[in-house]
């Protein structure tokens, strides 16, 4: 199979919906909320099973699992390693703030040991994660995705994707044919980075993706998604308050058909 | 006091609306915003004080308390016992994915030792919690509410009202004068499923009516002024995400008039 | 510098879109997201950083940081420590519930003891934290804001400012030339009290704001900016739960100008 396509997003699309994946999320409290209904409205359903007694249970009757960084406590970090010792299927990874402090970048650099499915960040955790130099502010990017595109390619030594989400996406991976390469997505919104927890979600719905198809496909999936979706919400919105229940509504109305019309690239070719 | 109808139903809201009670809610970081709103809408008003050190202390104050397993910690675990075991007034339990996980199961059995109120949950839970068999699936209910109508009855055994929540809700409980039955609740709406936390929110608008009524016909009450809500906002809103502040607005603006023609019927007499 | 005013204010909103300051939020599980999407809509960003092996390390990095009591846990409690003790910069303290509940009454006490830049409270928290008589209830408020006043001034003792926010805001400080006055914010819509967290979120505007200048300007200017933000968007709700999304549209529309027309008066002059 080569690279994924707006064509082979849009048949996962389409898998999403028929098959409804539930995804463990062990994830930040900010995002909790939104990230469930993020799943909920574009075609998958979510449980945050993030306790170290049950995570490991839950993992191997989860389709995929979700592991973000945003506000560990000691509990989770346990959770963390249980969950993606015992997953039956694809984990992503994503290594909020990961470089900008110290314990998360341990954690982080411990589940890369477990190798995940993929990784979705922004570019400057990217880098980080990669061991680049990063100069990350909090949980913002000062990096450009374009930037990470090296750091992409050393990860995945230890994940088969990587997407360093922006302004444009950059998804770098490696397709089932052994190809690898990276792909752009264009679109999304402005209102994207002015509310909180959408990466988050972001991340989360990669993991639904990944439960219905290969990683590197399932993050070109997730990423176009959000994109078209996004681009509806803002042309009905009226600032990143009222953004937010019409980019529900937009993640639960876009179709295969609209994702075959996805504005994607490929940059390199494998 | 025969069973709870439409008439007893709308005269409990018309208390809530009164005295405003104060709910202690011990509940899931998913939930933690949205049930809040959805009882300051309501009528009630609440505090998520759910710390081992002063859960006992609050619980001592608060006219109610809902202890929901959504995201239990160590701590959490222990508030919840200090909760109950100190509650000066009724308290409901959400037995959330309860048959599914181990260690909330375990919670859920200990708890039921101090006999809740009331206990709101999805049929599958229902079925778990009175030890029959379930094939839960993380936080999806599988069971039909109807199903689980032997199951409501068992727990009369360790409480006074059950709700089985579904697309037409099952409640079954013990009226004050001894007579049990159980009473069907019409209505909703299919988004309610497509939004996370409203179950949760539904189990604590539960407690806020237990604070003015006896918990048959709290359970009552609060499950046909959800359906009612429900209803109103499905009508104004253009997908999952629009609903939300919708619904929000439908629970503040429903009326004793507007309960009073709950679809309630008995489905089996006392 | 004489005392703060509708013209410092709106200079210190924009000096806050100019500087886009970063605030770490200590904050409870009901306000993260809410409060998180507030700042971003108002110019300013946070991060939730929490845990105590990580909070001393951003706090030497935030611009400013917001501890807020309302659901702490063991791990929460020191990290609280942890942050003030490394702030760089300036640290605004929000005493949920204090008063009412013995472990946090203690916690703000120790953390009163490390000087708060300022502090942003319901009157009856205000009164509570002065260790006069208090007779809160939960999370709500009981006193007035007026009568907090004497409170309000015998926390200067170990603050620069302190609000009192209720339905007319009163902030009592002291000036950069030493000049101690109390200002009332007038306007706002009687939507606040009725959704969560809008009192947590306006801490940590406050926190943003003094990022940006001194305390008693900063509190000024955070009210001020609520106020205008929620009046416009109680005009354009109808409901409590559409009040939401239309506040932090709000909340990004204020201009310097709107903040320059800003309902402030001075009560007690210096």
């Amino acid at each position: 199979m080569p690279l994924p396509t707006a064509e082979t997003a849009a048949a996962a699309l389409a898998a999403l919906r028929e098959r409804n994946p539930l995804v463990q999320s062990l994830t930040n409290v900010v995002s909790a909320n939104f990230l469930t209904n993020a799943l909920l409205a574009a075609g998958a359903t979510t449980a945050l099973v993030d306790n170290p007694r049950e995570a490991g249970e839950f993992a191997g009757i989860a389709d995929s699992v979700l592991v973000n960084l945003g506000t560990p406590t000691e509990e989770q970090a346990r959770a963390f390693t249980a969950a993606v010792s015992n997953a039956r299927g694809p984990w992503v990874l994503d290594p909020v703030a990961v470089g900008g402090l110290s314990w998360r970048t341990e954690i982080a650099h411990r589940l890369l040991a477990h190798r995940p499915s993929a990784i979705r960040a922004n570019p400057s955790e990217v880098s980080a994660l990669a061991g680049l130099e990063s100069t990350s502010r909090g949980v913002d990017s000062s990096a450009d995705a374009a930037d990470s595109a090296q750091a992409s390619r050393k990860l995945l030594d230890v994940s088969t994707a990587v997407a360093a989400s922006g302004e444009v996406d950059h998804i770098t991976g490696r397709a089932p044919d052994g190809t690898i390469a990276t792909v752009r997505v264009h679109g999304g919104s402005a209102f994207l980075p002015r509310i909180t927890a959408s990466g988050c979600a972001l991340g989360a719905l990669s993991a639904a993706y990944l439960a219905v198809t290969d990683p590197f496909t399932g993050l070109l999936a997730a990423h176009a998604h959000f994109a078209i979706a996004a681009e509806r919400a803002e042309s009905r919105c009226s600032g990143p308050g009222t953004f937010v229940p019409e980019f529900l509504d937009a993640l639960a109305a876009v179709t295969p058909g609209d994702l075959r019309r996805a504005r994607i690239d490929v940059v390199e070719g494998g």
